[in-house]
């Protein structure tokens, strides 16, 4: 229970540093039968690497993944899979200068404070590096869900103070923001030059939506599937916040505004984000999050070293100046291996159950 | 893995409906020698029980707790503590009314479709009366970590439209709504009293803060500190969102701004809350959460019966205008849950870890 | 993790020690729609119960179990059902006299160490009084398994030096012994009537067998089928030992001998006890335990206080002179819920498998 | 919970199967600070490598594991340590005409009723290969073990029919048996010989002690340590019991031999093989476990197709005549995984625990 596995019956294990020689994971659970290949993988590995546009990292990383078990002739087995990254540009010499400093808004000061050691390079087992193993699980999750008519996808919802109003879901994959509305792409990419110049970087909203997912996954009590969704996403490196439908917006509302009216059509509204009692209603299931902006900036910054001396510091290396660029590709990966893992669970416990009450979609 | 258990080494499993003969409790892996009594219990269920003021539901419970085991000559034994909560104010007949059709809002469609029968009265397992075991257990938790100097409050930060300023901790116990600032209490009871004359409800924002935590608690990368919290706090009935420290805001903040600078005398501000890479840091760790409405209101409102036929609802009974109002003690109790499952689980890898760098509060 | 809750997907969790108020359970995961009454559940317990014949403690406890949740109008609901039973003949002054000493051969002397505090008083938790709430869990997963054809019964096939052939299932629920031979109950009656007089105890082992068990229960690699019977087998008070199959007979058999042909009939001999790979095979599911002779007898032993000091002991008070006697009620307990749970499991992944193999059966 | 993690507190994930790419395992939970090199892990790996005498399978595998994470500058950093085994001989060519039937008493039926798909070649996951990695990680935990005095050790107390008494634990090490009795080698090489000639396979018992082991291990009730380690030891291939002190033996003794007596120089016997109410004594911990004759012979032997219909196979491949003799490491592994994850989840519930009872060893 050391952290490093998420779910129950579907569960994603992972392993590896930034800096050390591979990044690792093993997916345990998956249904047999599925086809499967390296490319539904690689394709969202390809969406969240780094590199891609002037917006991100300037790290080179292939991301290439290997498939070491648990497919056999194009199909899962319903054996663990083992997904195997190799890191190809470390780059370690960057970061002996903060062996002994603590980066202000990283992870160095409580990683010391907890294990008394750390691997300081890159930030260790704390970077976001991390969570290509999640997006190559959340891959083979969305596969699965994909063969019952469910789908996962998100986009960016905010940038910085940019707010970004949905227009369509082809928009997202042709920009490097994820913006679905590609009038607002200009502004973004305004906003992070000037953001760039200024050493400066900054937070997003990322928005996951889930769409076909039919009523009754998720386990009370405390197991709820906004509950888990939170869990999940709230687990992503930067994110502060997580609403699930209307979120904060709920504090102000009345309920009689507030809860959504079924009609033999369909709900009439979602701020339940598609979620009721922390059960699936058949509605989207719709959740926001908030990124903060990486504390890796070349601003110099206070701070303390080893010894607790005051030290004035500069994050050298090459980083994101907005994480949630990236986060888009993590988001979906994860709501998908909640949603995937909940399928099995309720399927364990109530397979057999059948109820001649119609299902109610979106109105 | 069905729900209904919380936590990993400090493990509360809960049991019982709104209208069956009792609420029960496993309180699992508490530490053995811990002194407890039933006032230690009683005094925060108490804090959450209904009918203590004008403002909350008039369903009348005593809400008193019998130890049943773990505990022995006033001191717990490690062994699993027992706790049963017995229900005495059922009114089972007001709710068969409900039987056939789905209160908006409500938890009565999804767990139609999830388990095919349900106990339909008083919503059953879905009711917030299950959150009364959440705060027994909680006490337990809040105990052993006060004998560690950690100490786990609670306040309404916000009900409906009016934003509550923190003025003191002493303020929020001597007030039916846990509001900081004793001079908001008349404006939040005119605010009552007329939503009860409106027949309808409204949503709050609860802030919890934990004082005197150790840094190293939380555990990459899934079960950060903060993604545990946000698992507990979203599994609480009505809750659409939670925040870590500057939690939405940090969207619109610059890395320059958000980051926390650590100095000699502590750190400088509190944006991350008090977690930094999933583990804390020794500063206090603020959480925010977001209730919505009741749904349970006399206002009609649109809904379906079990046959897919449209029916006009009025939710009769007796319903809290405003579950936030009593929410406090339950996200206390899931915080401290949550701080003592790491606690221990943080021991149980690196009990032996010993830094001689200077631990750093709050400056 | 502090060890009191069994299974993944249906799950037992217990609480309760032998001379506190009351035993408790909560049993999460079961299946909606089961019908369920208090008649299934104390069968099993009235099995188990103590002072049914002079061959077992003296205790008199009624043993009465009270369903407080997850049964609505006589059918699970899916929801955790929470269990509670009285102790009602405590007779706590009998134990005073044991409070400092350590009694040979039982739990006191470790739980000591453990804990640093103990509840003395009959053993406390380490009690086989616990085993009342595994079998009235048990008997709801005795249950839901029947619907599906799978029974799970058991019987003593040895006392002390006594083996006792297997005869048939109706001479086992006609004797105190669970002794499916009935011409040997006289034998083990003036055996246990000479142990009495000699104020010593004994050893036996008991066999469990369920039949009607589908191909495919049972998780590769670490949950095995017959891995995870091993732990609630060997889970159980006084047991040393687990066998699947032929057991400790496989060592000297040979490869030629031991496996079992297939043929289109079913296979022709049962080694393996019905698993293969950890799986069930269809063919009948076997496990044998060893328990050993309890402790608690009048023959003075050798032991030492908590100073670490000689003592001379009698354990008083009312015991077994064969905790074996009671077992089998216990052992069928645990079997039928590794089963259900695994039932669970396998569905939760593998609902969609369809194979056109036809099932083999026992030849 | 598809069984590819064991423990709570310190976790083994394992995948991979006999004829794919790679095995990999990820260890989590490993305390901080632990000095670890391949060279330890390697010298475990060597010890159950097969082809290394006449008696074991002639396959070659250099298993020459790699660690991928979690290990900075010769110490754990307390975060996933992540290996990995390459697979150099699979030979998938032999295994192809085993594609549509199943061997008799292997998992071959079994996973094809249970996934409806599988990796053929070899056994797939079934296959024993997979233990190499439980060696791995194994080998980690004894290291751990060490630093804190305690010592886990096995060696084969049986072959067939020749029981193999307990002489030295120098002479284990010092032949391919892992004899314990040097005078016992050449009759156990007579008697391989002789049964490879037979073209049979034969069963083994193995034995395996931990030395060292503080009182207090082990969590009441359904962890105990023993049951823990009949989990832990049952799930190695092959195995069909096991047993813990004096195991089987018990059934035949009365209590007033059994229950081992305290005296201030320590406990005078240990047929409770170490564990008492669950948790350990300070005695010696001792388990059996009996190996079925591996079935992987060329004795031609009935079976079915997967139509059903009755075939007449030969097992072809390189095959271990007695898989028991490359069993004591893997039996050493899984003692020590479950002893180093007892030891730290008591160490979370526990940590504050004095007493001032001295600890009794043996005597």
């Amino acid at each position: 229970m050391s952290g490093n596995t998420f779910g129950k019956l579907f569960t994603v294990t992972t392993a590896g540093e930034s800096h050390g020689p591979a990044l690792v994971a093993i997916v345990d659970g998956c249904p047999p039968g599925l086809e499967l290949s390296l490319r539904d993988l690689q394709r969202d590995l390809d969406r969240r690497k780094p590199g891609t546009s002037r917006h991100t990292t300037q790290r080179q990383e292939a991301d290439e993944v290997e498939i070491l078990s648990g497919v056999f002739e194009g199909r899962t087995t319903g054996t663990p899979i083992g997904l195997l990254v190799r890191n190809t540009d470390q780059k370690s010499k960057d970061y002996s200068a903060i062996k002994d400093v603590f980066r202000p808004a990283h992870a160095d000061y409580t990683y010391h404070h907890k294990y008394g050691v750390r691997d300081y390079r890159g930030g260790g087992r704390s970077s976001a590096r991390e969570t290509a193993m999640r997006v190559a699980a959340g891959a083979i999750a969305k596969k699965y869900l994909a063969t019952l008519g469910i789908q996962v996808r998100g986009y960016m919802s905010q940038l910085g103070p940019i707010a970004i109003p949905f227009k369509s879901w082809e928009a997202v994959e042709q920009n490097a923001f994820f913006s679905p509305d590609p009038a607002k792409v200009p502004e973004l990419e305004a906003y992070m030059d000037q953001l760039r110049r200024d050493q400066d970087s900054v937070g997003a909203k990322i928005t996951v939506v889930a769409e076909g997912v039919m009523p009754g996954l998720g386990e009370p009590i405390f197991d709820r599937l906004d509950a888990e969704l939170a869990h999940a996403l709230m687990s992503i490196n930067a994110v502060k916040g997580v609403e699930i439908g209307a979120g904060f917006a709920s504090i102000a509302q009345r309920g009689s505004e507030h809860r959504d009216p079924l009609t033999p059509e369909g709900f009439a509204s979602n701020n339940a984000g598609g979620i009721l009692g922390g059960i699936s209603s058949g509605q989207p299931i719709v959740a926001h999050l908030a990124l903060k902006p990486t504390s890796s900036i070349t601003v110099p910054g206070a701070s303390v070293d080893v010894n607790g001396q005051a030290v004035d510091m500069v994050t050298k290396g090459r980083h994101d100046p907005c994480v949630g660029i990236r986060a888009t590709p993590i988001a979906e990966a994860m709501m998908a291996i909640v949603l995937l893992d909940h399928l099995l669970r309720h399927r364990g416990q109530n397979a057999g159950v059948q109820v001649s009450t119609p299902v109610l979609g979106q109105r």
